[in-house]
């Protein structure tokens, strides 16, 4: 089966009321305050020395390199959100800016094609010895995939070809002759060379990311080996006693059976194997990332989408193991998630995949970002209480503030490719068919057995659940409309150009219509709120519901309640009612549920523990889309509520 | 008014159904079993090179020092529950391993007084220029607590000798034209200080003791002013970024209002400013510690008695905050409480200190030590699920078994020498007052009014409420007994010589009794179990119960009901129902309860979030001691369990 493709960015115009803020932040605010950040310009924000390490690798500038050993992605992946950026809204002084970085670039890369701030300052004898800690494989994905991006946007080749400099040195020196063991401590080159493949057409690529991930896992590990050589310098302290399976290197990809380690270097990898899966038609790894992928998202996924539930090591536990207050659930990885998602429904077109990405998307991915685009969530908890998150504390990792940059900033500028990306998520297509994934206002050009047509959606989603899709130039033209069915929809009806086709059976989560010259599609979901249960061996969760909307789950804040809300019991069999409030969070369907607070008024506070009985208060509650928490008064927040069973 | 005694050791004799399994252990395992593992020769336990080091420092051997800067301080335990031991059951054999040990500690003493292995090994030239991360004085004040208990026990003072060449030093070293500021990183010196002055009557060591502790949170901080000494080096990386509340050098200790920082070293110095408050009748300094205790009791302290929830730092967090799987707890907290409220008692006899002290025992420290007396707990949780006590994750210090031995040992020999010295704590005396604070089955003799009378308990708490106190020797003399009633006891009954006297007043939870040639007081507490719940404001605890009985704090085993435990609901509408099962864990109670469970019948393994109705089971629970947990086949565990609204 063909894998379904992405449309190219540049056809796709969104015009949505949900998205289009934080798209806008991303052209208005963020891509300029992060290269502000880049360049050490921001006041209270910690210095990331990015354009400078590379300034004095190119030897414009004397100095010392500062930072982290990976602190050059985060100029690699501002370019790559400058390049969709600039794919759906050209800024010829933002394409400047990002020319001379590319310049720069070329500048600091050695003849050998080497590019990388940190070995090339700082330990210049010690490249490729420390594969474990050392992140140059992960670095040079990160610019291989700006580069590609900034290629597609522009037209322009000049990083595309340091790129492909570079690439060519890394299959050169992780040749089977060369070195035919080693592999990278935190994966990204893989899926990096597998797009590499896809632009260049040179399957050179696409082998040797199919080499490194074969390579992991193999015994004697080839970490332990590395560390045994003389040449071996420890970067991170803490990985002192390292646990193979942080990174995925425990067993052989295609003996994993379960998701284990630092949860973005796992999606990543699997992002990688669903690929090689498909160019080499490897069904046994394909099984493997459908396996990974079900133990996540079966065991191991917060309902937000969250994934990685222990602060220390940011990693993947155990099954049902989903602490609510103390979890990571790292921005990053759950946008690893989606890209690993997309993949799986490029592959397999089950719309069981999509549902998650989505999931991810408008909760995790979201709640990352504040509305003004100036502060960041690393750690994305789903009960949040201010006065416990103290530093130096085992709480410490929580932050109930979003903050301005962080000394590892992976997740700002990720998030920003992503939100700049969102275009590769809402619509996939084959030569005769167009498939919707995510519902999002806009319009699209998009060429279907070799013709152009424009196909224009109108919706408030997710606060409503009307879908207008108009066809414009497709008269003469037969083909297959595929439209996801998320399987949260309950009940929806579809009209086309006026005819109810519901009674027509889905496919794995997608409607597929076949189109011949009709030109309105009239789609309508029932997102009523819904109250949601957790498996009952999800052990934090028994006893509570979630609420949700659509994709959207929903949380309850101190501010529109009162505090101690792990007090509040929400009665579920009242109804719950929807209101849109225009002028909060930028316009947003608030929910309000019926309930009961266990009351303080027989309690001193002298009394920690005594024989007493609950004394229950009546309470309204109001719960508002988990993606916006965080952005008004600091105060407690919480997803899963209690359920009252009383009469 | 005067501060109580508590009865010297050697005149108690404890044989008790309940504690005797544990006292008996001590003499028969745990101390010869320490000092195999003082003298490195248990198979699969950590080596601690305790004795070993002291070896090399007197010259008997050659070698380098190994183990923790404070191992020295584990001999000193050891010595120190060794003495207490022989206090009530004399041993030749042991107090010869006790007397070479001792003969040891003169050879390794310098001429100065100096004792201390890591620095005579190590760091000969830095002495006293790390107070905040060398444990000099700390392990100083062990080893001076154990020469003290050894002297009581034996009469011989070779090695109270050694120890006040030590204190001699010491007090010159820190003395006001030598070193004015300087206080330790790890209080512990400053109550044997103390204890010292006790037994020496030499005043000066008492000021030294006050000197340390009125010294500590003046600004500018010590410990900063001796990091930018040329002298200094580190020893602990973690301790770069240093909180001053860690050690409790935040604030002049009469400033401070919330107990904060390491637990072990807050309530270590909050037995120093009790002592010193009594013995300067400071009574700002007596407010200070009533003000921490009620901090502590009212707003920081679990069910169990355990306290300090942070697992990073092992420190106190903030009130309320009380998390019941991830918490610490750490035995040797509860044991520092236990010491701290026996001294609150003595000084105020107000009964509520010793219920805590009462809580403490029965629970926390209890908990700490295997029945096989063989393997240890540090961390106290009040729930755990095996499946996620995983290393390098944030639920790494959670150990679901009990651990033969640690590196750093502190808990082992601190619960030992706690358990040896369990006397302490049951009897207070005046010159014509006898106070009963915990009811324990034995007899002692008392010195009251010059009379020597013997007071003979007889009683199975606390599985049953009965307690019969016999006197002899007491007929021509006028004397008080003081029962304690604890704050627990809702209903009791008090004949003496068959006349009920329940209907007195009781002062601050002690019952004064007039005795006047009486022989015979019956005393009967209802010791029923009971529901307890916790403070609203304690979010992990609310729509929660737990079960006590007497000081008891129950929990549910995996073992005797089912897993997934967090998935029961309790009926706290039905009766608690007790049997004592004779075979069971040495003899327990234990309490069946009515409840109901969460079903698993409406879902797959495949499905983890869902629109679904809770389906309910019926279920019968049995509860078990806390203490007791962890004795049989590893699995969850739970204290606080959800209560049942429904009808």
């Amino acid at each position: 089966m063909t894998k379904l493709k992405s449309l190219p960015l540049t056809k796709i115009s969104i015009d949505d009321s949900f998205w289009d803020k934080y798209i806008k932040l991303v052209q208005e605010v963020i891509i300029p305050y992060q290269w502000e950040i880049l360049n050490d310009r921001v006041e209270g924000a910690k210095p990331s020395h990015c354009i400078n390490n590379f300034k004095i690798t190119a030897k414009e500038k004397e100095g010392e390199f500062q930072g982290a050993v990976f602190q050059d992605s985060d100029v690699a992946k501002w370019l790559e959100a400058v390049a969709y950026s600039l794919s759906t809204n050209p800024n010829k002084e933002l394409e400047k800016s990002a020319d001379e970085v590319i310049h720069l670039f070329g500048k600091a890369q050695d003849e050998t094609g080497y590019l990388n701030t940190y070995y090339t300052i700082k330990e210049p004898n010690l490249r490729w010895t420390n594969l474990k800690e050392g992140h140059e494989l992960y670095t040079s994905g990160h610019m291989i995939e700006a580069a590609i991006a900034y290629y597609k946007a522009t037209g322009k080749d000049e990083f595309l070809q340091i790129m492909i400099r570079n690439a060519d040195l890394i299959c050169d020196v992780f040749s089977k002759d060369k070195n035919s063991e080693g592999y990278p401590g935190h994966q990204e080159i893989e899926l990096a060379l597998v797009k590499l493949f896809e632009v260049t057409g040179n399957k050179k690529y696409i082998d040797q990311a199919k080499a490194f991930i074969n390579r992991r896992g193999h015994r004697p590990y080839y970490f332990d080996k590395e560390e045994k050589r003389p040449e071996y310098k420890r970067i991170f302290q803490e990985f002192a006693e390292y646990l193979p399976l942080y990174s995925q290197s425990h067993l052989p990809v295609r003996e994993q059976k379960t998701a284990e380690g630092h949860a973005v270097r796992a999606v990543y990898m699997y992002c990688a194997m669903a690929d090689l899966a498909y160019y080499y038609n490897d069904l046994e790894l394909l099984e493997s990332c459908k396996r990974l992928w079900d133990n996540i998202t079966t065991k191991r996924m917060y309902i937000t989408g969250a994934i990685g539930s222990s602060g220390i090591l940011e990693r993947f536990t155990t099954d049902y193991d989903l602490p609510n207050s103390s979890n990571y659930g790292e921005t990053c990885a759950s946008i690893g998630l989606a890209l690993f998602g997309r993949r799986m429904m490029q592959i397999t077109r089950d719309g069981k995949y999509m549902d998650v990405v989505e999931k991810a998307l408008y909760n995790t991915v979201l709640s990352g970002i504040a509305m003004d685009g100036r502060s960041f969530f690393y750690v994305n908890p789903l009960e949040v209480w201010p006065d416990n998150c103290l530093v130096r504390t085992s709480m410490e990792h929580v932050k109930p503030m979003r903050q301005k940059w962080f000394g590892v900033a992976c997740c700002p500028p990720n998030i920003t490719r992503t939100l700049a990306s969102l275009g590769e998520y809402i619509y996939s297509q084959t030569d005769n068919t167009l498939w919707i994934n995510l519902f999002v206002e806009g319009s699209i050009g998009v060429n279907i057995q070799k013709k152009d047509l424009v196909v224009t959606t109108k919706t408030k989603f997710p606060f409503e659940g009307n879908i207008s899709i108009q066809l414009e130039g497709n008269d003469d033209l037969e083909f297959d409309l595929a439209i996801r069915i998320p399987g949260y929809v309950n009940k929806y009806n579809i009209l086309v150009d006026g005819i109810n086709i519901q009674d027509k059976d889905c496919d794995k989560g997608y409607k597929y219509i076949k189109i011949n010259g009709q030109k309105l599609i009239e789609v309508s979901f029932d997102l009523s709120p819904r109250f949601v249960r957790a498996n009952p061996l999800v052990r934090e969760d028994s006893g509570k519901v979630a609420i949700e909307k659509g994709p959207l789950v929903y949380c309850i804040e101190e501010i529109d309640n009162e505090s101690n809300l792990p007090a509040y019991f929400v009665d579920t069999k009242q109804p719950i009612n929807e209101e849109y409030y225009e002028g909060l969070l930028g316009g947003t369907t608030v929910l309000k549920l019926k309930g009961k607070k266990i009351s303080q008024d027989n309690w001193t506070l002298d009394e920690l523990y005594k024989e007493t009985d609950v004394v229950w208060e009546n309470k309204d509650l109001i719960a508002i889309p988990y993606c916006y928490w965080g952005n008004r008064t600091p105060g407690e927040m919480l997803v899963w509520m209690k359920e009252y069973y009383g009469g």
